[in-house]
């Protein structure tokens, strides 16, 4: 992933990501790193404290680091101080490995549907898949494998990695990225008993992305029974997660890897999602709720809430009844000797000790 | 999803669902949908008590609904009331949406052997792959980019999504579903262990997928090592749920998403599991067992278990014991009040509290 | 899966595997199966002492057991007996069925690019693509619809399944086995906060599987931020597995389906982890450390740690919180008990009981 481009001084880098320059150096710099592994004519970047001593054998031409660890280094290290240092990384990626050519065009086995409606700047790769009705809008790039089913919408600088499958009439909003594998649309998991058996009820309901989201790899998000699934603008959801029927996501939440969202459950906005987490079905999550890895909601939670454990709780009482296991058993000893010192004094013994 | 067909009237529809009708409607019906969304011309339909209120703006010409709910609705909102309102709903989907065209035929990009055995009604689309001694029966529809491996046998009326892998001898009854992504009948985790390294034990053996079974989306069920892995006539599974290798699922079960069945477990009929539960390997559950979400079982379980927490745990135990644990702050202070009244009374205090 | 070849004796298979042989028996064997399946031609594999009443009804021509077992069968009952029975059957079974066809060559559909560098015995099934700059060693099986992005290196003896996606630059080693649908180098889940959104940092580290490594089907492992997620040689991982950005897992480690490995965690070598288990980010685990079904490690762990729960703890601390979260109900009524005893024989009453 290399084919960088212009070179800048640190001087200039700085003035690029904001903050302020320390040390001399006026080598063209050629890319970023950790700081353990930067070359010479590379920015190092040193964020978490752990890393400090790594400074002294470091190869990195200059490194990026904050306020706090800045104080802590000698001024002859070239460095770039930055108030939010990830930030900064993210531009100085930018800067050096954005240029890679995002490819164009249609390769020669993709199928694209003449009914499809195809914006500027279009890239379809190896066997892709785009079917009848579908609209599309510029700057989309789908990978190799993907399938586009009839109907779908798709809005503009959209991303979609390999061997992804966008289910029929899916609505796509403008700056998502999908990664390889991840499901749009599926038909989920809704029967009505009849007898001892299940009978499927179709699910024939539509599927939203809103703008900025951002889907993780092998991830599914089912399409609705009737009625929508709702993923709104700048929700980020992580590899191998599960949205099932009739959800509603709110804005700018994320989901870490591996959680469940059961069917027709509505999640506020801002809400995070530790990994391995999930709800029932039916539930509502208020806003900026955050929920503990692997917690399990059960029922509606206020805004603000933080949830741990299952059934989920307040997460300062879950830590704190966890703590309290760890007490039942020397609280069993104290009873047993309450019980002792009472029985020396008193003859009334008909009480058994039970546990 | 659209291109309905025959328009039918309130009394048709009534017929075609059973029930009774309420109301003058005279209007020939396009579709249904949730309460909220439904058009003039559209069934509503009204199940969840929670959304009554949404009767008055609600533009839906007609509603479907329970008796309990028509009971609390004006005689002048045109009803159509159901006993069974989810298989109302279901008959009415199937009536105003399966008649989509199915398609048949097979894509000029599908690889079909030479040597495989096909019936009628087939559908193969762009870039299917089914290789040679593959038994596939009538009425089969095999989306885009699936592949379907040497010597597999499918009965009728199968529907297989995009992007599904069947590997090698896998057998699939008939009017089966696979959502887009799912695998079926890979190679499991199966090892010996020689010194500190883990050698692959082959595994050779079958995984059968009976009458009627439904697999979700990314959903991965591994072949026997030796012996078949087998899932059962009716067994419904959802997403990203993980089957180990010699699996048996009884008939009819339910798996909800990203449950995990460990290797050799034994799961007996109309069992029902909850989402991210799972079961170690060489287990017996027993038949119509209920797991519950987020459980986790290292026992065989008894007929009729109802099971919670990890390791599992009858539920009602279980949620006892979830109580209990707030309380146990209480219990200290309480015996430090004992302690305190029984030191005010007595001399003999030698026994220090310890938490 | 059959096209057994070269028929050998009872003697002559206890030569292959080591151990003794037991009984008289000339034919030629022709396969393994389990006990209850095994036909009279073929070896009956009897390894779970559960299983030993069905040696009467087995129609196997001879039984592979353990000397623990074999202790308790007649010496009529021709059996191969061994010291590692497992062991056993995985040379059997690679005996048997070793020899199928591995298919050699470059289906006309697959499209290798004229600057990938090949190795000898090279396979490529229907629709695999091979970008440019790859590099791939000798021997290695890409089967039908895989996608080896640009830049990717591979060793030798290599299988990858169907429905692989290896993105850019990933390095992989020799002996690697990877199962239908496995997510190599995707870019992971790391942003950094602006105001309510998330920004996406681009992902433009590197993906490291070490030799003798095996992935599951539609497990998901990322590639670095800066820097590498590593996989070491010989860890084997199944299905639905979540693998972060920047992860190190060392050498054999075990990982049971369904686990999640947040992001930039360091584990040891030799560690196992048992099904739906997870660990937070930025977290070193010892090597050797065991790590329970479902647990939730959120600290650092010492080497030979064995850990249960979540917040995880040590296994038997866990297993004792768990059994006295139980007793909690007993020791209410104990107090209850004891303050009415105190009661009786004190006036001083002031202290109301509080639960």
């Amino acid at each position: 992933m290399s084919e960088q481009v212009e070179e800048l001084t640190l001087t200039e880098l700085t003035d690029l990501v904001g903050g302020e320059s320390i040390g001399r150096s006026t080598i063209g710099f050629t890319g970023i790193a950790d700081i353990t592994d930067a070359k010479d004519t590379e920015i190092g970047v040193l964020i978490d404290p752990a890393y400090l001593s790594k400074t002294k054998t470091s190869k990195a031409g200059a490194l990026l680091v904050s306020q706090d660890l800045s104080a802590k280094l000698s001024s002859e290290v070239c460095q770039i101080v930055s108030e939010n240092p990830r930030k900064a990384v993210a531009l100085l990626l930018d800067h050096f490995y954005s240029l890679q050519k995002t490819p164009i065009g249609v390769h020669s086995t993709a199928i694209v549907h003449e009914n499809a409606q195809i914006g500027n700047d279009f890239y379809a790769g190896p066997y892709v898949v785009v079917e009848d009705c579908v609209n599309i809008g510029d700057g989309v790039k789908i990978h190799s494998h993907s399938v586009i089913q009839r109907g779908v919408e798709i809005g503009n600088e959209v991303v979609i990695h390999s061997h992804v499958v966008i289910c029929p009439s899916v609505r796509i909003g403008s700056r998502v990225t999908m990664q390889a594998g991840s499901r749009i649309g599926t038909e989920g998991f809704g029967y009505f008993n009849s007898g001892e058996k299940s009978v499927r009820i179709p699910h024939v309901g539509g599927c939203i992305l809103g703008d900025d989201t951002e889907i993780g790899a092998n991830t599914c998000i089912d399409r609705g029974s009737l009625g929508d699934t709702v993923i709104e603008n700048g929700v980020k959801i992580d590899n191998l997660v599960h949205v099932a029927h009739n959800v509603v996501i709110g804005a700018n939440t994320l989901l870490s890897a591996q959680v469940g969202i059961a069917g027709s459950t509505k999640i506020g906005i801002g809400t995070k999602w530790g990994g391995q987490s999930g709800v029932a079905g039916h539930i509502e999550i208020g806003d900026y709720t955050e929920i503990s890895a692997k917690a399990g909601v059960i029922e509606d939670s206020a805004p603000h809430s933080r949830l741990a454990g299952f059934p989920a709780k307040d997460l300062k009482e879950f830590l704190r009844g966890q703590a309290h296991i760890g007490r039942i058993e020397g609280l069993r000893k104290q009873i047993r000797e309450l019980r002792e010192i009472i029985k020396g004094h008193f003859t009334d013994d008909s009480h058994s000790e039970k546990s």
